[in-house]
């Protein structure tokens, strides 16, 4: 039988799965729900690793094989992640070798280029910079979540634009077109009304935005790119990319070069505003890679495992086939 | 029967409760735990209300009198307080009227003085301002939560300081004497193990905070007053000032003069830090009126309500009884 290997993506909001062989041909591509354990759950999160490797085992060029080990990439993998259930779990739908977890942010790293050493940065819902040496991680920087840090993510933008839009509303911050688009967002509209001497529209965006999980905030970090020339809107935004030129300071090795892989929703918007090399200043002219996500570093990452060494070959092969499996699965109506 | 008041001041970690006659005599004084049912609960709530009050009636003054009426005041009262559930339960220890439910901050201002008009400041755990005119609420802001607002208060400290510790951790911030402190407070110590790529200590540290609920940050907030002349502690209380002075601005009408009433331990700590009419300028030269908490305005509601005009000696009587009763029950071993 020939050795194929199942990678996987584990995300806060999308679990990737792709089958691949040892020569980086990729042969099935599934898609599922959140997968991380500790943002969906260990039950949904288990759930949404079969569904994506089943979907990838489905779609006609496995058939019924069976895959010789997995690599699943998560946040958190330097937790005590849940290798036996995840084991247990993919066994019943072909495994028949080892799960490795290995930690999102080098998957991502790994996802835009085949070498060992290198920088990456994501700002998703969350933010972590990381640097790489001899394929590890080295020094990694932030991520550490929405209640300490996390500086310039989704949820800290998120964030600084409800506090942004309640302290305009209590009369203590100024007007900012991000309270039309907040408001908007909750269905409340501004009213002359008021209660115990507050605005009766502060109350409710109050009760509506305590009804959130608080890392749900994230959601608003879209309006912050919406609210075209708003002073605060800008502004949020300039501390934002401060932040994450902060956080890969403090990863940066002035002797280790490298290029600087780029992941995550944050990253992808900011480069709407303004060319990226010039927001993340301490990267000097390193080359930047921007990525879709960490499918494809997981795969070079199982392979690793399996004791390939993966070049340009075969980092390309794995790139090229991943991408024409994602067009198939979005063109059959899934949102690759 | 003469008539007798009960008022409370149900406070997020404090219950304190006095029974008041129409003259502003103070007849008893109870504590207990928190009453506020939004924190605390609404079960634990009540037992702390009935807890203070059984202590209030017990202490010899007032026998097995009853009371006519019963004013509580508590955060959140503008939002659906449980008024019937606190009536069922003060009927079984003697109440023989209505209970009317008022703001704390309201009665943070009365505890300070007889006056109808003026400002009120407090900075516990969270931070408010109010402007009252006619004895009411006339216009208030911020105090909307750990999550959405709250500048300067000691939950803000608070969180300011332990994500100052995990940014200088990260090394993405710079040193800061709050490290040992906070470190000491979770008894977890500096060592030179690290796990994938971060220092071991910073992932226990991130642990122990993700153990708590977010409003528990502010119990590192008097470690910010301890750091000595710390720069990144320093500058984290000039801020904290800052946020205050502008909440204090947002209810600010340069048309309605009056004293400032200042309540909460926050507004304790800064004034040992530098004279707070240089920190809160926004109120020129405006009287200052420490108060210690919002029972004897409680009690002034109280009477208000039924139908007492409250002038400076009834004020005056009531300040002096509660503080004599408040000796009598420290020296008894409670923490008054």
């Amino acid at each position: 039988m020939m050795q194929r290997i199942l990678a996987i993506d584990a995300g806060g909001t999308t679990t990737r799965a792709i089958i691949v062989d040892l020569s980086g041909h990729c042969l099935g591509f599934g898609l599922a729900g959140g997968g991380n354990p500790i943002s969906a759950g260990v039950d949904a999160a288990l759930a949404s690793l079969e569904a994506a490797t089943q979907m990838a085992l489905g779609v006609g060029w496995c058939g019924k094989d069976t895959f010789t080990s997995a690599l699943v990439a998560m946040a958190g993998a330097s937790a005590r992640a849940p290798r036996e259930w995840i084991a247990n779990r993919l066994t019943g739908v072909g495994l028949r070798g080892n799960v490795e977890i290995e930690s999102d942010i080098l998957a991502t790293f790994c996802s835009g280029t085949w070498l060992s050493r290198g920088y990456a940065l994501v700002a998703g819902t969350g933010a972590v910079a990381a640097r790489i040496e001899d394929g590890r991680l080295d020094r990694v920087s932030d991520g550490v979540g929405w209640l300490l840090g996390d500086g310039g993510s989704g949820y800290w933008i998120g964030h600084q634009v409800v506090r942004a839009v309640v302290a305009s509303l209590d009369n203590r911050g100024p007007e900012t077109a991000l309270t039309k688009l907040v408001l908007d967002s909750l269905q409340l509209t501004v009213t002359s009304e008021s209660d115990h001497g507050r605005p009766l529209v502060l109350l409710q965006v109050i009760e509506s935005l305590y009804s959130l999980r608080p890392i749900e905030l994230s959601r608003f970090a879209p309006l912050c790119f919406e609210a075209g020339g708003d002073r605060v809107a800008s502004e949020i935004l300039a501390t934002a990319a401060t932040e994450l030129d902060k956080t890969l300071s403090a990863v940066r090795d002035a002797t280790l070069d490298g290029p600087l892989v780029l992941g995550g929703s944050i990253l992808t918007k900011l480069a709407g505003t303004a060319p990226l090399a010039d927001l993340l200043t301490t990267m000097g002219d390193a080359e930047l890679l921007p990525v879709q996500d960490g499918i494809v570093g997981a795969a070079v990452l199982g392979l690793r495992r399996a004791g390939v060494h993966v070049d340009g070959e075969i980092f390309n092969r794995i790139n090229q086939s991943v991408m024409r499996l994602r067009e198939t699965a979005a063109m059959n109506g899934s949102s690759a």
